[in-house]
C-alpha cells in the first residue's frame, strides 16, 4: 500500500483526491490538511462519507507519507514542497510553482522570483502522455495546469510533426466553474454564473499560456504565438478547447489524422474520434479520458477540439496517473478510461 | 411623475426594482444607495447599461423622494425606515421590520426587540390583493416575504371560507437561489448548488413562518400550525409552494374551485390554473403572476400549488405594485402579468 | 467472470449499468440489445469508449449468458423476462412487471391483467436492505423503482417499528430529468425544463404509490395510504423525497434515531446524517449511496428526507447489488458507497 | 393601433413575438397560426396567460393584418410570403428564405433553387442598424440569423472602415439551446445538453455563415473566408461570439475604439463596452441589446466580444424593432434596451 498525505485538501482538487483514492486499491491516506477547516472532519466539509480529521499542515507527519499532494495556491506550494522533499518524500505539486523550466518564464508570468530554483530543476511536468519515463524516475512532480493539458494535448502532435504552417495559435477555451476553486467570489455565485457565459482574460495574459508555449515549443517547429481566449461556463466540470490551426500543404486529412494515430494509439487516457464526431464534455466528465477531433475546414486549415474534466485529467486524476506511473502501477488503477 | 430612492440598491431586490423601473412610465429615479459600492456607477456593478452613481445612504437626499424603497437585512431596516418617515416621505420596506402586527411575534422569531413600535402600529403588510385599501393610505408598508407570498395566496381562501378541517398546515416549498441574496456564502457557490437539491431549516424554524400564521389566523378558522420546508432549487428564480391540507366534508372540488374564483376572479397578477393543470416556475418567472392549482387527491384532501417569481411578486414586483397603489396609479403599471 | 446481458441497453439505464461493468472486476459482457440502434456501436449512441456492437433483442444469444438485465417499459418486460426464465437464466428485470405481488395490484395500477403470474410468484422484490436472504437465492429479481427505493428506505424503519401514529403518509418528492427517460418528449426538452420546476402526477395517481404502500404495509402498522407528490427538477440525477409523518407520543427524537441506527447501521449503501444535517443529492450523486436525514418538528412529527441517485440506487447501481448477492460476491463490488 | 398576424406561431421565436406583443402599445392581434396545435388555445401550448385560439395557416384572415409575422422553417417559408404579399399586407419572415440578395448563394448554402426571385429583390435584410432607410420603405424584410446577427454587428465597423488585415475571419460563436428550436431531438434533450457543451457543425459549413459573408463583404475590404465554429451551451438564451482578427498596422486601440463609437453612438441597442469590460450573456438577456467588447491582444491582433440574446436581438426582438421602423413608430416601442 502506498501511504499518501493531501496537503490543501479542503478544495475541489482536494476532494477529487479523495473521491479517487476511495476506490484505488493500493492507497492508504496518510493525512488530510487544512488550515481553516483544521480539527474537523472530512464529511463535516463536504456532503461524503470521508471521516478523515483534517490537521494544520505544520502538524502533518509528512514523513510517514510515500508521496505528497500538494493543492496549494501558486506561489504558495514552494515552502510546502521544499519541507516534503528535504523529508525524502516524493512530492505531487498540483500548484503552477514547478510548471517552468525556465526561472525566467515563472518570473515573467507570475510575477515574482522563484525561491527554489534547485527544485526547479529537479521537477518534471507532469503529462505522462509526453513525459512517462521522467515521471517514473522523478521525486517532484509539476502537475499540468487543466487548460494547458487540453491544449497540448491537442496541438502537440502537430508541432512534434513539424505541420504547422502559421506559428500563431488561436485557442479559444470553456471551463467549468469548478475550475475557479472553492473559494468565495462573486463570479462564483450561482446567480451571476447560472444562464450566463462570460470570456475573461482574453488575449495573452492568463498564466497558462506559459505552460502551452513551454511544451509547443519543447516539441519543435516554434516558437509559438499563443493567443487564447477563457471563458466561463455555467456546469460544473469540464473544459472545451477549441483550436484553430493553418498546416503546411502537405498535411492533408488522412495524414493529419494517421499522425494522431501514430501519436495517441497506444494512450489509455486519449480518445482520439473519428471522422465526423466532435469532442464534448460528455465523452470526458467523471473519467481521465482526454477526447481529441480533428475537423479539416479547407486546404491547409484545420479545427482542434480537445475535452477534459478540469478536475480529473486536468488536475488530481493525472496526478495519481502520475502517482502510478512513479510506483510502477498499472497507469490507469483507480481511474475511469 | 413619483420620484423614487433606494435604500440598499446592490442586491438583487434592488436590481430588480432598477429593472422594472426602466419601463415604469411614471417613475424617475432620485438615488441609489450603497455602501459597499459607494461612489461606483450601478453600471459597475451588474451588467447593465444604467448609469446612476451609488450614494452611501447617509448622503442620500431622502426628502427629495416622493417614496423610498428600502432594501436591507432585517434588524437594520428600522433606523433608515425611521429616518425616511419623519422626513414625510412615503417607505416601503422589503425587509422582515415591519411585517408583524405584534412587537412579540416580532421579537420571538427575529430575536430581539422591535425598537420601533410606534412605526410598527402604521405600517400595513403590503399583499394589496387583501389589503389594497390601507395600502392605498399608508405610509408604510411592508412588503411580504417571498415564501409568505406564495403560501399565503394560495391558502387564504381556504382560511378565510372556513373550510380547514385539520389547523395542522404542511407546506414544502422550493426557491430559487437569488433567494438567498448575492452576499458571499459557501451554500450559494455555483458548484455546491448546480446539480444539486437541499432542504434546509426544514420544520418550524424559518423566520418566515410569522407572516403565514399571522395572515392566516387573520383570515379565520386558525389558529393554524404552519410546518414549513423550504428547499434550495438550482435556479436563479422563482418559488414553488406545494401545501397539504385537509377540508371539511362538504369541500367538494367543484366548491374549492368556486371559492377561489371568488377570491381571485378580480385579480390581474393572481393566475388560476384550470383543472389538470399544475402550477410551475414556467407560469411565472420574470413576471409578477402568482400561479395557483387546486388539485383534490381524495375526499377532504386537496393539495395546492402555488407559484411566484421570487424577485418579482415576491419582492420587487409587488413593492411596486404596492407604490402604484399607493399613488392611485393603474395597479399594474411597469409589470408583466 | 459472470457473464451478463443487456436487453434495452440505450436508455439511461442500460447506459449506466455499462458504466458499472466496466469498473467491475467480475463481469464479462455477452450482448447488449437495442431495436432503434441495432448495428451500430454502442459509442454511436452514446459519447462513451464501449465498442459492444447493438443487436436486436430476438438475436440475443441469452443462454450464455449467466444473468440477463431488462430495462424495458413495463407491459413489455413480462415476454422477454419469461424467454430468459425458461432459458434457465437469471434475470433482473428493471421494469415494474414483477414488483407487485398480489396480481390485483398491478391490475389496479398498470391498467392490464398481469400474463405470467407464476413468474410473479417467483420474484423477489430487489431491495437488498429489506430482502437480502430470498434475492440471494432468487431466479428472478424485480428492481424497485427509483422514488419506491427512496420512500421505503426512509420509512420502513417507523412502519416496523410500529411507531407511526397516522396511517396517512405525505411524501414530496423531487426528481432529476434521467428519470423521465431518453425518449423524445416536449417535458425533457432542455428549454422546457431548465430554470423550470414543475409538479406531476400529484396525488394519488402515481405508479411507484403501489410499491410504497405494498412495502410499508408489509412492515408492520399499516396499511398505509400515501398521498404521493412527485416534481421535475431540473437536473440530470438524483431524487430527494420530503416524507412529513406523525409518530406515537412514545417515540421521542432520541428513540427514533435509535431505531434508524439498528435498522441501518450495518448497510453499506444506507448512510444515517448526524443530527442537524439534510439528505441533498450532493451526498449520493454518481454513487449507489442512500443518505437519510431525520428531524423533529414539535412533538410527535417528524420531517424523513431521503437521498439517492435514481440512476444508480434508484436502478441500475442497486441492480448490479442484486446481483452481487445473487452471486454469492461482496455486496458493493463495482459500486461506489 | 398595428394589427399583427403571426404564422408558425407556436415555437420559440412566436412565443417570444407574443411576450414583446403584450407590452407594446400599438399592436393587437389578428391572429396566430399552428397547424399541429389548431384549436387550442395559447395557454394551453405554452405557461402563459394568452388565450389567443391557434387557426391553421390557411384559415388565417391575412388580409386582415397590417403585417405578417412568419417563424417558418427555411423552404417552407417563401410560398407564405408569397401569399401573404399577393394580399398587400407587409411581411417580416423570420426563416432564412428571402436573406440572400444573390439566389445563386441562396442554393449554394440551402441546396435548392430560390422559387421566388422577384419577391427575393425586394425583400430587405432587416439588420435597422445598417439598413434603416431601406425597412422603412420595404415591403417585405428578411430578418436576419441569430448567430450573423451578432457576428456582423460586432465585425461591421472594422470592414467598413478597410482595417481588416486579413481577410481570413475566426469566428468562435456559442449559443444557448432554444437557437435549437422546440422541435424534438435527442440533441436538445434535458440529459444530453445540461453538464454537457459541444462544438457542432464547425469549419465552413452552418448556413448562416452566407449572411456573414454576404454583409460583411458589402461592407468593403473583403472578399472575406470567414471560418465559423458554433458549440451548443447550457443555458435556453443567448449567443456569445468571440471573434479573432488581424488588422492594419495603423489601427491602434485607440482608433479601433473611435471606430466603434462612430459606428454604434447612436444606437440604443447597440451597447459598446468600456475597455476591460467584456461582453457577456448577463448584459444581454432577455433584453434586444448587443453588447460588444473590443480588446487588443499585442500589436495588429484584435477579439471582438459581441453577445446578444438569440430569441430577441437575434430574432423576434429584431423583427419588431424592423416593424417599428416600417411603421414609423419610435424604434424602441415594446422592447427592452
Amino acid at each position: 500500500m502506498i501511504s499518501v498525505g493531501i496537503v490543501g485538501s479542503t478544495g475541489y482538487t482536494g476532494f477529487e483526491l479523495l473521491n479517487i483514492f476511495a476506490r484505488h486499491p493500493e492507497v492508504e491516506l496518510a493525512f488530510c490538511t487544512s488550515e481553516s477547516y483544521a480539527g474537523q472532519r472530512y464529511c463535516d466539509v463536504f456532503a461524503c462519507p470521508y471521516e478523515q480529521t483534517l490537521v494544520p499542515s505544520d502538524q502533518a507527519p509528512v514523513e510517514e507519507a510515500d508521496i505528497v499532494f500538494l493543492c496549494l495556491p501558486h506561489g504558495v506550494s514552494i515552502e510546502t514542497v521544499a519541507r516534503v522533499r528535504r523529508a525524502g518524500v516524493k512530492a505531487i505539486d498540483l500548484s503552477a510553482d514547478f510548471r517552468m523550466r525556465n526561472p525566467a518564464d515563472y518570473k515573467r508570468w507570475y510575477g515574482h522570483e522563484h525561491t527554489a530554483t534547485d527544485l526547479l530543476a529537479e521537477a518534471v511536468y507532469g503529462l505522462p502522455e509526453l513525459y512517462r519515463e521522467q515521471i517514473a524516475g522523478a521525486g517532484l512532480v509539476a502537475n499540468p495546469g487543466c487548460y494547458p493539458t487540453s491544449v497540448i494535448l491537442g496541438l502537440r502532435p502537430l508541432a512534434a510533426a513539424g505541420a504547422l504552417a502559421d506559428r500563431r495559435l488561436i485557442v479559444d477555451s470553456k471551463s467549468g466553474v469548478s475550475g475557479a476553486g472553492r473559494g468565495l467570489n462573486l463570479t462564483t455565485h450561482f446567480v451571476e454564473v447560472n444562464e450566463n457565459f462570460s470570456p475573461y482574460n482574453i488575449g495573452y495574459k492568463h498564466h497558462h499560456i506559459s505552460e502551452m508555449e513551454q511544451e509547443l515549443d519543447a516539441a519543435g517547429g516554434g516558437p509559438y504565438e499563443v493567443t487564447f481566449s477563457p471563458h466561463l461556463l455555467p456546469v460544473n466540470r469540464g473544459i472545451v478547447s477549441t483550436m484553430y490551426v493553418w498546416l503546411k500543404p502537405e498535411w492533408t486529412e488522412a495524414r493529419v489524422r494517421e499522425e494522431y494515430e501514430r501519436a495517441y494509439g497506444g494512450e489509455h487516457f486519449v480518445c482520439l474520434l473519428p471522422a465526423g464526431k466532435l469532442a464534448t464534455l460528455a465523452h470526458v466528465v467523471n473519467t481521465n479520458r482526454c477526447a481529441i477531433s480533428v475537423t479539416q475546414v479547407r486546404e491547409g486549415q484545420f479545427i482542434v477540439c480537445s475535452a477534459i474534466d478540469n478536475l480529473i485529467k486536468g488536475a488530481s486524476g493525472q496526478a495519481v496517473q502520475n502517482m502510478n506511473v512513479m510506483f510502477g502501477l498499472s497507469e490507469g488503477l483507480g481511474l475511469l478510461g
